[in-house]
């Protein structure tokens, strides 16, 4: 059951079978007549007027209390790429699932017919009053950053880009536990990110923010470096302060040396043993990408890695942005955050490491549905 | 209990409780890593490639086999007028579960933050890809024909605006049967319909579709007629297949010698006892405008009135939309209809009208909750 191909088919037959995963359901009783003047006319008006008069109630009296968007634009779905809105839905109602089983949040999910820039952030603003939060999601950089950005300035609920952010709270926080395993500072650490991305991205600013001063980035086309003019906006942004040695080359040389490479590239199999035995002793290996990791975890560990961490669920240290996205956008629903801040992310990465009281080589990170998560997650974000 | 106050009183209260009148749950399991591998990564990969390669099959394996989207503009609301996207909220929560209740339909409310027809319409083409249908909801005339022609056109799933169309249905299915209980047919009645915005519009078309000859309009200024400059558009083509005689004047001038007053116009109380008394013997009266009817019940009934209507609850012959959204859209989604054409509206008002065997007076619908209705209105829409 746990063969690839068994999981594939049985996914595929159990959502024919679920027709959808969501279901919409009144928490109002409708049996009589009496139930549907209160919940609906006459009754009702009494709530819209209220509404009129005072906007901020409809945080008391309507979804708006307890929902989240989950908006994606369909171009960079899970590692499968471009597919567009309609493939990109059972994703984005997955992620609502998630959503409900572990927060209590009842978010729906939203599939747009576009993928330029100023209509997608016309739309979101557009459909944004029913909303409490807007999760963006599986939308391809760098138009994510320049999505989310104008956002948080529009809207006056949190936007968050969950494979942005979320990832880099997970990243973050399972770093913080390999190197207390290892018994290192990250201020002590070379770190190298595979992947200027959405993901690649994020986690390098959350690194440097936790005090990360060795970080370099790599992308498809070599090590990150400020002044090459070749960069787009975000990454040059990310060049400027990474890298300080002004390094150039390749993957394979940014590794010579390192501590910690931290791989979000899309590219199976990049990091090869030869390359880890160049790393300082006892690197920590985080390969993310799915369905396949920049190195299989056993060809890792062979070559001296002290701690590995994959995205896959059939491996030890798990790396799922399921630890982080239910407490975040619990914790800002429940203390009406406007904005999601660095230092909320920062605190929430903490917390989130702390639920593991003694971190060990292959158990650096909580499961996935442990209960304890959303709730320390969320008390970091208020 | 149903005294209007108390009704308001309580509706604020349990919507405070309720904290939001819907909630989005999962369909799917989640209780161990086994059931996320398949709702969610890596299974649900499969389903993504699935739809990528053939996008039918998004309308059996997600959630757009079973959903609508009840959208609005905000502005107007119930008969409260232009309160914006927040205030509306609640009656399109209220909507929603209504059609979960009649329908089990997973509807989710869309509040916009614009009233622009070109964003309006920009906007809910690229949300459409996650629904089944569309339920245009509370938009005002002129500007709501335009959004749902247009719309109809650019979309492969339906659109209907329920303020002209359910209205329309169940207004036509009373007619049927308070002309079966007064022994006329329609061909031999002169018709006022009262408000030329949504509904009468709508109304007026569905009477025309089902064989009324002689109908005659009128709104605030006076009796619409085919010719008059004044006109817009919607209303310059409603003229033109009606009031065959050119009759000019005011709503006094129209109700001499008619059969049936229709009331869609807002206008509370605009209808006296001596106008009823100038229209024919035993005459039908639909005072339809919430809250207040274009004229009370026992004031009607006292002036000769055969059969009356209203929108309210505490009155006999209760017309509300409810007796025709959850079917139509029902059928709609079951027979993967495209467009819900003005015969499949037609059908649908007959067998509304067929639910009651033997009509009477006071007992022209059915009730609102009354199981049989869904299944006989979705029947006729294929």
């Amino acid at each position: 059951m746990n063969h690839p191909m068994a999981i594939r088919r049985r996914s595929i037959k159990l959502h024919k079978q679920w027709g959808g995963k969501l279901e919409v359901r009144s928490k109002a009783p409708i049996n009589n007549r009496r139930d549907l003047s209160v919940a609906y006319t006459p009754g009702v008006a009494a709530v819209c007027r209220a509404i009129a008069k005072t906007p901020r109630a409809a945080a008391s009296m309507t979804i708006k209390k307890n929902s989240v968007a989950v908006i994606t634009d369909g171009s960079a779905v899970l590692g499968l790429g471009n597919l567009g809105p309609l493939p990109a839905l059972p994703v984005m109602e997955g992620k609502c699932i998630l959503f409900k089983k572990l927060a209590n949040i009842d978010a729906f999910p939203i599939c747009l017919d576009t993928q330029d820039v100023e209509e997608v952030i016309a739309t979101i603003k557009h459909i944004a009053p029913v909303f409490g939060a807007i999760n963006l999601e599986d939308i391809a950089a760098p138009r994510c950053f320049e999505i989310e950005g104008r956002l948080r300035s529009a809207l006056s609920i949190p936007v968050l880009h969950d494979d942005q952010h979320g990832t880099a709270v997970v990243a973050l926080a399972a770093l913080i536990n390999a190197l207390k395993v290892k018994g290192e500072r990250i201020q002590a650490c070379r770190i190298v990110v595979c992947g200027a991305g959405a993901a690649g991205t994020a986690i390098t600013n959350l690194l440097v923010q936790y005090g990360a001063s060795d970080v370099i980035v790599v992308d498809r086309h070599g090590i990150l470096c400020h002044g090459d003019r070749r960069l787009n906006k975000p990454m040059a942004e990310l060049a400027r302060h990474t890298n300080r040695q002004k390094q150039v080359g390749k993957l394979i040389d940014a590794l010579i040396g390192a501590d910690v490479f931290i791989g979000v590239s899309g590219a199976a199999g990049i990091v090869t043993a030869p390359m880890v035995r160049t790393m300082n002793p006892d690197p920590i290996i985080f390969a993310l990408s799915n369905p396949d990791p920049e190195i299989d975890p056993k060809v890792a560990k062979n070559a001296g890695a002290l701690i590995v961490a994959t995205g896959r669920s059939d491996y030890p240290n798990q790396l799922n942005n399921v630890l982080a996205f239910p407490g975040v956008f619990r914790g800002a629903l429940d203390h009406q955050v406007r904005t999601i801040t660095q230092a909320m992310l920062l605190a929430a990465a903490k917390r989130l490491a702390a639920c593991i009281h003694r971190p060990t080589r292959t158990r650096i990170l909580p499961g996935a549905l442990d209960k304890r998560v959303v709730t320390a997650v969320a008390s970091a974000i208020r």
